[in-house]
């Protein structure tokens, strides 16, 4: 079936179930976008995954962050237990949590998939934060994890943790869609107003110093970015190849994203945006990226958390979609004409 | 404990997980609100209920809905095949739906909750949609219920469904909110705009005929209202006297605690909004009763499918507080002073 008969198929079963028209809303579209992107008028959402990219990033030597640096390998072994936000939510909503170490400056641990690039990126403030190797290696390491997950997983949701990577995540805003450091930056895990400040100065810095051009965004993402972003936006343009669907988190994947987008704009297909974050340029971030997220919490903390509440809402969307009754097997009079 | 203890000691647990404080947002403040109501640091929420109350409304002669009035009979059939789109949210999330009839049109089907006030309201164009005996009626019902759901459940969401009942919820909009029956007035389940504007100039001329009184809560329902309003109304009564949190669901259940708060302020302390809806005026409502709901889904279903989301969120809240490791189990470090 072609696209277009595909998604007027998924409509016509939408209008037939008892209720009226369109009375889902974003439940409907959502569901609908999914199973084009499944390529079939009856998909199943069983399968789900949630990949969360860590990495640890040297422009916390700047003070950037609210937390100490070496939380990133801690909260490693706190997924791995099983303690996190993001544990708690994968149990509960039966996604299978897979932990990528992209970059954390640590030993790799037993449960982590090891894709690590180097302990860390280097002071952007001062060098770029990789080498173009670095962020290419990265970028094909997030491609071959995506080929591998189209295998065996319905959806991927796509988050990460990592100690100072709202910085990056700030920086690559400012280079991909125009905005100034003062408005692409925020508070982060919890920042005074005076480090919200200081870490948007270092910023202006940083792109004085790197230049970064947006058409290049493999550039950007060696000058300014960080490893867990630039193997996400890989992992973006792998599940593009591959057709499967992914559930972005807040503000550092949709920086991902927007790097991506560059490389692949085909990846728009397959992304759906969970959520709009308490971080302050996410609103800013999405709109440059054309997204309506999901939901709204006031969330921020990052990890996949507002993913992992994305892909249970298109799991029940789906549910909708394929367990009500038809206006004719339930005997119910449809709307007057 | 005291109430300011007890919310102190749930914001301190909230404070020691490992993730920056407040940043799960809504779903903590959620939480939060929700384990006071239950009056313990550590609240359950295992048991949960849907009840849907559903009645016919005589205003639908005046040409105010999209569907047949024959519809409220047939859909109370399709939630007891669980064919509806509340039947299968309620199986998704292990939700147990309760069906009332407040007062269809039709003789009871057996699996539903009698509760019938009558064969469906008058036609309040022309005539009070009930008298103040019935208002009365289905007020002490709603109230007998949540004393029986406060027994059995740890939350109660509330839904509806009655062909034409956004009409009486745009009427007492009007009373207790001093709208125009235009900014009150829209689509519902489907109208074109000329059978807005004709709804409209309905609810216009019952206000004229029967000039509601606000303050007198029963008076305005017997005049405008109808018997599945009437009903929530009492069953937020029932729930606030025996502190029982409520999942409130869209236009029709939140003219429910228009009336309801008239009656007993308190029902503000165990109710929860769980979505905007796509109806025209429920912005308005929201705000008069100032309320942030915790999803914004262009629903406009009702059956309480919105609440049905909500109570799954907040189940999702009460899990992430119970289950996620602290700082000190994890041996995580704090956030830098």
């Amino acid at each position: 079936m072609t696209e277009p008969d595909l998604t007027a198929a998924v409509r016509a079963r939408w209008d037939a179930l008892t209720k009226p028209q369109g009375s889902l809303g974003l439940l409907e579209e959502t569901a609908t976008r999914y199973a084009v992107i499944r390529g079939t008028a009856m998909p199943s959402l069983a399968r789900k995954a949630m990949y969360v990219f860590c990495a640890d990033h040297g422009v916390t030597a700047e003070g950037v962050s609210a937390y100490p640096a070496e939380v990133t390998p801690q909260m490693v072994r706190n997924f791995l237990r099983g303690g996190a936000a993001i544990s708690v939510l994968c149990r509960h909503f039966g996604i299978e949590p897979i932990i990528v170490d992209a970059g954390v400056n640590a030993p790799g641990e037993k449960g982590v998939v090891d894709c690590k690039i180097d302990f860390g990126t280097r002071n952007f403030a001062r060098v770029p934060a990789m080498t173009r190797e670095q962020a290419e290696l990265a970028l094909e390491r997030g491609r071959e994890l995506a080929a591998l997950a189209a295998r065996r997983f319905d959806i991927a949701g796509l988050g990460e943790m990592g100690i100072g990577n709202t910085t990056p995540a700030s920086a690559l805003l400012c280079v991909f869609a125009g905005v100034t450091p003062t408005a692409a930056t925020g508070r982060g895990t919890g920042l005074s107003r005076q480090a919200v400040a200081r870490k948007a100065a270092v910023i202006r810095r940083a792109l004085a110093l790197h230049t970064p051009d947006p058409a290049d965004a493999v550039g950007a993402l060696a000058a300014v970015g960080g490893f867990e972003i630039a193997m996400m936006a890989g992992f973006l343009m792998g599940a593009a190849a591959h057709r499967l669907p992914v559930m972005i988190d807040g503000f550092i994947s949709c920086a991902a994203m927007l790097a991506a987008r560059v490389l692949e704009p085909r990846v728009e297909e397959i992304a759906f945006y969970s959520h709009r974050s308490a971080e302050r340029a996410h609103g800013r971030m999405l709109k440059a990226l054309g997204a309506r997220p999901l939901l709204e919490l006031d969330l921020r903390l990052g990890e996949g958390t507002g993913a992992a509440l994305g892909i249970a809402l298109l799991e029940t969307a789906v549910r909708l979609y394929s367990d009500m009754a038809t206006f004719a097997e339930a005997r119910v009079a449809e709307a007057l004409s």
